[in-house]
């Protein structure tokens, strides 16, 4: 609850139009309703000023076919990740306008658009198969209002693909790094260029990676300044953060 | 070496004022200098617009007494970090103006103060004894130019104390937190403000908290986004990143 | 085998109603017998004071179904966990009037129904997809006698739903918390009540998570006083602890 | 800040008695005061109901002093714990009549005492080299109001020890299990007694027992019910839920 | 090669029976034939005295048919681990007589009994989801002539189990002991008796057991002397050892 | 871009036939063109003189089809690695030369053979179960103009079957051995011989082998010096190299 | 408490000289005596046959004179393990005529020397780092009446130093192997004998080692049957083990 | 013994000259000679035709005496890794001519130089930290005749500073890479140039560094082909491997 609806409470007790039994109740109760076991939070998109993010995986068709219905019903944008084929169809029978991304696995639907922020994210793969991760960053952020440019399989074994890419680099509000197996790309990015970046390590790799660990542990031990790191395959993590910093530089 | 660089030489080889012979052998070797096995490359600084930062710990006084001549005598501005007394004394010996910070364990020279961030970021521990890693963060920070705010032992035994900070928290150009133990601040900060939070994990805890690894992994799956992670006691990496995004703010 | 069964048996040796050797006989074979392969503790029910519990994971269909034959027959009140749709067929065929509850994964009958704990327990969770091990906890403590309450999905990232229930964990008897990704809920929750907290790490996550070891370091690591952890997913567990602590308040 | 307090101020609010300004004000800055980089949560111990706790490892000398002298000068009872003999003389100095309890490396004053449990707490240890732990526990608990009672040494390997001691463990309001190497006690007392057992893992041990760790995954993983878990060497956590089960016994 | 084939084979050098290049040869290519791919060492059973053991998992079925086959025709006791019922098929239609034991998961062939050892191994389980390891345990002892008995399900959460069947263990010439989850039925076992005891973690369990880590780490770990360990799951090691250590008896 | 390039550019701008302009952006983007989404980097055959190599795995097969036809167009040699039979299919409706190595799971297509180098690549196995792992080395090897022999199933616990083959072993150029389990084998090869050998742990083994891990760290750790190794089930990264080593002798 | 002496206490009853109420208490409390918080347990020589086994390392100077005291008294063999030279000047200044091992890190008293063993341990080292282990096994078998025999520094790195020592590993009763690194010499002893194998794994090593884990999962992967493993430098165990085994020989 | 060796015993044999007796005791104990405690293998520095290797952390100054005056007195090459000063002394007191090279910690007495390779042996590093080990390996290499050169402090956060040096990688005849933190400068190296690299994880960096796991991952998992791997901070292993590729080149 902000400071504003705060004093406004206590205004109305000041002035007795509400009583302090039913000021203490509004505020222990206020912030949130109550839908079937799941507790929705409108605050939250205002207070975040982003879409409702909603991570599928592991829900069951129904809770999903809810969570959307309430979301269409208020016209509350909302963006689902780690949603596959099926996930898009059941959303679709509800709101027919959902965009649906593949590579992302994500569901979107964009009722009130976000400003658009003055500076555009780059996403950088070291590989193919990291593609998918890069797109969930991708799809995040430019939910988020932040423009978005790939620059997708220039990875470190052919470290003169990247070198003839600087300006790219030097350009971008934030760079999102998405790399697996050895993860060593965020630190050559990061030798390259002053500007932040969000690596996020991808389970792509074999063997001794042990699904991600090996990026992660190497992005989290970088000799470049400038590097911070999310999950592994946390591409909507990563996105996000790079639409929070290209969104600092509209305000 | 910066493309206008590249371009000015470029044209002296047109204007032939520079042989090729010349202009490959300078392509090839101008952008640093040998300094008797230490490589110092002072385009660094330029290339990232801050004072060049030395880790000091496993360092050679004989080494860190070079490189402390080297920068002095070129008027760089310089961060030492992992600098104990020692290393606070030997600087004194070769520029007595250095200062010398014990709980963060940094020494610093600033030449020529760079220019003020916009915004302040904002220091964040759990408890007490994270405030030395807080410390080398707020000191990295200021030293690129970004004003600091402290706000320390909020740590979420007492969650009480955090709430009363929501606004120093929302009006921040980035958050730091420092904490070790389970790390869950970070996302209790992030579950308050929309701000972007740098986490840093502490070394501190016992039993299983496996000197960080406890926190790291916390801090990796939180649950609120907006949040990044460097390396465990890493806190020069969250300061750096802090500046970075408060100095974006500027341009 | 009891104090009292002993000193009984010792009399009737006193008295010479029983044989040494039929003494010696009894004192070792006596508290159990024989089922094909499989010993079944009639005592455990007595000494432990709750319903026999089957783990049925990996149990054969043979097994399961002879287990609760014995059980039935003797109308031993029982409590399946980790049981699917199928072992509740099976029990049915046995005994109709089993409940099974599909969240739960739980099969139970309650012949006869144990004394009402005097406080009850406060089940909690973070999330919605750590509800399944939640109601686990649930049915436990139910079959137990304890009295259970719902407060689900008030996760960290938005504190503030939690904030609005402290009455309810500050009247319950003890609060199972079950939380996956970074376990912060145990922390916040033992940070706003002095009641006792099992904290439950559940697998719920990806990545970093490592199938609920950053929740399970996390709670370990606790900087609140007052918490307790028990295995990953353990509703069982959990739940067990609850009633265990729940009816020594009526004692 | 509880209830009647929030109660309290709202009616002056409504009495005109306090602006709201002021109410705003005092609703964010009332819980705490400042204390020279740390704030103490006078309202915790109140919350709690138990001595202020303070974990000394890591603390500078200085910070200690001020904190002793901030408790003894408002005669708040206090614990600290993980606190050697030189601990013990800076308590000493300033308040001469502080108890130091070197097995159990605590130092602890007590002005106020608290209300007795009407149930003891049972201390058990698996070996002489797990006591520092348990006495840890042990002080802990008494401090709380909780009686207690020692069975050291008695585990696994020689399981006949345990075997005569069945009735303390029956008659124990909780029961604390402090064991290294393997941590096998744990079960073994749980399948002997029905009542809550709150194990913790020590650090004894060499080789494949990683300082704990073999300890502390063979309590979490126990085929016993009634076994919760506290972190590595966590006297004190262990000590604080056993006397928060005995305490909730006088209520 | 042993040494009496060695002394004779010089000897023939020596009565120059077999030149000097002959001898070289067959010192080096003497022990073992080539077969597809596959190198059969017929030396082994002669110097290890018990059948060829085969792990099937992984191997092709005509690889499998090939080596059943090439064993068959000499003769050769085989014993098959890992073995589902369409291995055992595939052998029976080369040799009818083979025996399959479901449980074990184990084919097996025995042209030429082994020699019967004096002492009895005891095979022990803590749960019944450990039995298909001890029946692995107990099909390869008894394939080495090694008389078994069985004493399962007398986990630790019911001690008293165990306690009735010291005589049992007193008398085994060695004792295996299969437990999953904490593990702990071994110290138990070597805390009840001086036999030698093979402890076989095994991968029941869930959670922080992680596939029988924590049956492993708490079986290195026991505080009973008289223990030691084989691999996870590896019924066919310990069943081995224990048959190797009761042949000695023999001799 | 090589020196030769570099110095011809340079040449060009001097005598005026291109422009600064047209130099700068000549110097950053001519290395590579683009394919839909894939850059590929037709100057690495070159720089490395190897077949182009393609991990097939969680590669989508119009990604892989696309691969296949631009490098049979341009008639480049390619080497597909974990490549099923449908991998193979795919190739060979493009390219119906391919061959595919069922076993080694490659799919090759060689126009233009390499040179042949002037020693053999000795490649040896433990078991038949890392006969997989050793073919993908062998191809590999080959494909790059190694000659390769086979040392197959010639594991530690029947040791005199490698002692039997010291010859091979010192007439090699380098030294594949793929082991398994304890991964043993690579040190007492080690032991044997002076050869360089690449150790290549496999997955094989099962329990404590942690897919790998065991025989990792043995190899790592061997007590033998001359051994270097790759990453788990890296038969392609094992084969390459020891191709390398034994290119370098024709030079 | 064994069969005899419960049949002998039953007939008391049954013959009136002994109360029911002495024998409940006689049957719980006979089996041990108090000694200032730690229990001796005089039966434990009887039942295992051997003398009293001390752990040193973590226990007080204080406590270890008590426990020295108390067995000289009662002239019962003991065994103090990892013991420095300060445990030995403790132990002599009470009973002179103990005996250190330097190496071994042992001190022992044999009043009453064990029956002597029909075979002989044999100890096998890889190096002359892994001896203090090695030394530890030895004293302690040596110590329960097992003869032993050395077989120092015959790593795998020359095997055929091993080679030579065939007739003596054919012989042995039992065999240590102690090694650290990556244990392969436990594989390699197991390939040529078929005696049962004790392997010890030692934190001899660095880097990738992790004291001792290395040669832990090395030993526990063995892909050669015989083979049981103890903890990472547990002389102690591996000698106990081996000598439970030869001892086995003599009944 | 070589296959010469074994030809003419048994000509010997052959002729009577030697009995079938001696010939059985010649072929099991001809190869090594006693030394108190350590069996010295004159064999190996012909097999392998480098200086014997100690490596002298954890041996005994008396060990050490021994071992260099062994060594000495036959004039064999020997080179001694991880000395310190002390060492230096001991062996300068017997041999005044030895080597000690301080940053890479070796005593090093070259009696009989080898033979100078063809190619050369080029040691990177990452950071001035890395020192040690790539000194360790420099020296490793050059005293097994091959000749090296030095390319240190060019990490990855200044990527130019590797890009002015790719002739050098392309001349080397291997390329030996030490780095810590994350490792990345293998992967980076792996990229430019088509020599085998042996990759050295050292231990330097901090936190989830794990003393050298981080690189060590990042090495194993490198997406660039022609890099392998040794165990961290082994720089003998590193030059050793190098050393072995080049000397090939000569032959």
């Amino acid at each position: 609850m902000n400071g504003d609806k705060l004093r406004e409470l206590l205004e109305s007790v000041g002035r007795g139009d509400v009583s302090v039994d039913e000021a203490c109740e509004r505020l222990k109760t206020l912030p949130f309703e109550e839908l079937d076991g799941v507790k929705l939070d409108h605050h939250r998109a205002l207070r975040k000023g982003f879409p409702e993010v909603v991570y599928s995986e592991g829900k069951s068709e129904e809770h999903l076919k809810e969570i959307v219905k309430t979301y269409a019903a208020r016209r509350v944008n909302m963006l689902l990740t780690r949603a596959g084929e099926r996930v898009a169809e059941l959303a679709r029978e509800i709101e027919p306008g959902v965009e649906y991304n593949a590579a992302a696995r994500t569901v979107r639907m964009i009722y009130d658009p976000p400003q658009v922020c003055a500076k555009r994210a780059l996403i950088v793969t070291a590989g193919t198969s990291d593609i998918p991760v890069a797109e969930e960053a991708l799809v995040t952020a430019e939910s988020m209002g932040c423009p978005v440019e790939r620059l997708y399989d220039v990875g470190v074994a052919g470290i003169h693909r990247l070198l003839g890419n600087r300006e790219k680099l030097d350009s971008a509000g934030a760079i999102v790094v998405a790399a697996g197996m050895e993860g060593a790309l965020a630190s050559v990015v990061g030798g390259l260029t002053g500007r932040p970046i969000i690596a996020v390590p991808t389970s792509v790799g074999y063997g001794a990676s042990f699904k991600g660990i090996s990026a992660l542990l190497g992005m989290l031990n970088t000799c470049a300044p400038g590097v911070a790191v999310v999950n592994i395959d946390n591409g909507f993590g990563a996105g996000y953060f790079a639409a929070v910093i290209c969104r600092e530089l509209n305000s």
